[in-house]
């Protein structure tokens, strides 16, 4: 079955099953990596009830600050929680070694003992100075993207932000004191 | 209990249950609204093999596709879907009002009859020329987002791109045909 009879299949029993929508109570956001392997409503319990801003490695960019912004003025958003994970993709990477294989190739690298090198045939490349926030090191990363975000000027001080790591293995959520810290409430 | 607690006992329990975590053999990527009320491993069936990007809107930003490219280059994502839905809160406002509301109160705004205005006690605000990438008409915004996603000079022409609507009240996806057109792989 190829994957849009798929979804589209998952989404038919899912209609039958549905119950009805409403805005959350309680209202919170929470920024994470998209990877794959993380499931935001099992591992944190949402429960209809958190604005879920997802991108690769789960970085304070400034979609993502658009993004808690809207949720914090428009739709009430009273806590947020930054969620990074251990073995995240993006940590196996500088913006070098991005550049340089898409310059030669949009399509898909492979990585062999470390390394990254684009996978045959070659596609048409393409030129590119985005930043591709690779994470350079955990919790530091972490920490740094919670003070950025606590700093942004249109991010409401009344807001507490906490740092959270999530272990791809087990699952388990820790709080990074030191990123949660940086986001208590100042009054 | 209050939220953080709540997560704490909810990821808990996740731990105890959770299964193996491998890196999905089905790839492929999904860019939706942050919305409360979407839950894309159950309306989409996920199963783990997809990766999520997740902004207000669903909007195709420099980051969606930065985190889309990364997708593709090095997690080696086939397909792409772009997802919005209807009631969307992005549509309920225009980018002058998003900024003079900012400019006099960074907390909260509610809305009476249509209109955003700010909620007593004012919080200090912030001038801003952010673009807040409102919706200014469905089909239309996604249409013209998946189009921007195609041209992209980084996004490979081999991925089909697949443009949803999402009714939020029945749960049910609809394909908007002119979107996936654009996307179609073009050799």
């Amino acid at each position: 079955m190829d994957l849009r009879k798929r979804i589209e299949a998952a989404n038919a029993a899912y209609v039958e099953r549905k119950g009805p929508s409403g805005h959350p109570d309680r209202k919170w956001a929470i920024l994470t990596c998209m990877d794959a392997r993380m499931d935001p409503v099992q591992f944190a319990g949402l429960a209809d009830d958190a604005y879920v801003i997802r991108n690769a490695g789960g970085r304070v960019t400034e979609d993502a600050v658009r993004s808690l912004v809207v949720s914090a003025k428009l739709l009430g958003t009273k806590e947020w929680y930054v969620i990074h994970h251990t073995e995240c993709g993006m940590a196996s990477f500088t913006n070098e070694t991005m550049r340089a294989l898409l310059a030669e190739s949009t399509g898909p690298a492979v990585q062999e003992g470390g390394v990254w090198r684009n996978a045959a045939p070659f596609l048409p490349g393409a030129e590119t100075a985005m930043d591709f926030l690779p994470v350079a090191g955990e919790p530091a990363c972490l920490i740094a993207d919670v003070k950025a975000l606590r700093a942004h000027p249109l991010v409401p001080r009344t807001i507490p932000i906490y740092g959270y790591m999530y272990d791809i293995h087990t699952g388990k959520l820790t709080e990074i004191e030191e990123a949660s810290e940086a986001g208590r409430p100042l009054r």
